[in-house]
């Protein structure tokens, strides 16, 4: 096999990478802005990847991870709310188009389950549940070593699931998903919501107030910063127990800023599991662990999605 | 190939069928009662097996249909809360053994699942979901033609996916599954409590009181019985949403007693599944349809589920 160019757009930076076959750590790296705002994205991202093209290697396929929602059969971007330009944008035909090569695209919790599966805490396992909590909630599942698409491309959006159909509105509008329960934002409009009911705090009613901040203070003992993220745990378990009940898998990989505070997340979380879960077989062998490719998931999983492809291919 | 033995463990019948390639219908078939709650399920089994054994033909596999929990990995019955005496039994290893061929099992909705896949009503869809609505609820899922079986053998069991923390106690014991709010006892329950309350109706409180006799109550406008319909159907709804965004399929089979009452059910089920569904192109040409296959199902699935196996040890 020759090099695979993985690309992962992110909110703030725009990463490439040039992947020799059988080598863990890419041949050639480069990481820019992405100025999601600003014209001219495609054309950086164009740039990028001339960065890291290789001199003398053949390039088999470029890779790209991106936020959703989009359609990896296309491999077209549809609305993307955080980068405008690429609304309905055919990601892949354009740069297959440009660069002569085939070119492929997926969403970027899905390429980290992918990357996790192949390259990091998944590997060896055949059944895999990812999900990644941060501004949003995202989820990746691998059924029997294949990355579960869906028919239109949209299965494993994890974070929309309805966890309480009288629940608070999402990011997406809709009420009582997973993401209006743990995503980072919706433990700090927790909070807010609770400090204007009169909750006594060592936090301030501040609108700038981070799942970070939260998490600071609850580490020296704030009882609404603790509740918030026992809250946050609690809907993540029911949740889970769904996804179980759902996939029956053997791990599930945690990945995401708001997944790092340990156990002020997960010991209510695990507690949450346990009580939800109606049959004790799916917890048997179920390991949970922290994602560990960090900010190299999305390039790894873009990578691996291409050697997927290339694989079948041949 | 040779001749598939197909057997389907009902709660009420036990059927064996033999079935020869590219024949739809069995070449021999047979029909007892599994009087589940008597000794020698087994032997009528290995007897119902012999009945359309062939006589000529060589058998290549034998596939059994059956109530879960189960393995299909080890073809072990775990706990079988209807057929007490088969409990963590090892019905794939026995049959195999007794007959010199290999024997496969899987739960009764996942064959179904199969049976409509290969056969019924999702012919031609790699992405399939299956419910069964009667005393249960079940589920079955198909992602890229294949199988959805999980770690333990123990997927798509959508019956226990919690639709509402708060909602009412499941026949397994936990609380706010889908089987709660929508299967037969469930809707029945709910007029109970509603006739208890108060509530006007021209149902009376008769603790022998089933499903059909409030779908026959609905049909002639008793307003209670429209609105347990209703409610099931609502549930249902949340229910699906979630099946959408976590298996993304393109065609949804409803089977079991309870689906066939029609729009007293699935009108409030489309209505809410519209109003639950966070991104519209989830239901982009997804086809919603009445599985095709009726009492053979569960036979037509077990078939299946040998072939499957069969084509890939070629």
């Amino acid at each position: 096999m020759g090099t695979i160019i993985a690309v992962d757009i992110g909110g703030t930076h725009l990463r490439t990478a040039a992947y020799e076959s059988e080598q863990f750590k890419p041949s050639a790296y480069q990481r820019t802005n992405t100025l999601a705002n600003e014209p001219g994205v495609f054309d950086r991202m164009v740039k990028a990847i001339e960065e890291v093209w290789p001199h003398t290697q053949k390039v088999d396929a470029i890779s790209v991870s991106s936020p959703g929602p989009l359609d990896p059969y296309t491999g077209c971007l549809l609305s993307t709310p955080n980068i405008k330009q690429l609304d309905n944008f055919p990601l892949a035909p354009k740069l297959s188009e440009h660069f002569g090569v085939p070119a492929y695209l997926d969403n970027d919790a899905n390429m980290a389950c992918l990357g996790e599966w192949k390259y990091g805490a998944a590997k060896g396992h055949h059944d895999v549940l990812y999900l990644t909590i941060s501004t949003g909630v995202g989820g990746g599942v691998m059924v029997n070593d294949q990355l579960l698409q869906g028919y239109h491309g949209l299965a494993a959006e994890l974070g929309h699931s309805i966890v309480d159909p009288d629940g608070p509105p999402c990011s997406c509008g809709f009420n009582g998903h997973l993401e209006s329960f743990s995503s980072g934002p919706a433990i700090v409009k927790y909070v807010l919501k609770e400090l204007e009911a009169g909750a006594k705090s060592s936090l301030k009613r501040d609108p700038n107030l981070d799942a970070r901040q939260v998490a600071e203070a609850a580490s020296k003992g704030d009882e609404l910063s603790v509740s918030a993220y026992r809250r946050a745990g609690e809907y993540l378990g029911i949740a889970v127990a769904n996804f179980l009940v759902a996939f029956d898998p053997s791990i599930i990989i945690f990945g995401g800023g708001v997944s790092q505070v340990g156990p002020l997340l997960f010991d209510s979380f695990r507690a949450s599991l346990q009580t939800r879960v109606f049959y004790p077989r799916y917890l048997e062998n179920l390991k949970i662990e922290m994602a560990a490719l960090g900010d190299d998931a999305g390039l790894l999983g873009a990578r691996t999605l291409a050697e997927v492809f290339l694989q079948a291919r041949r």
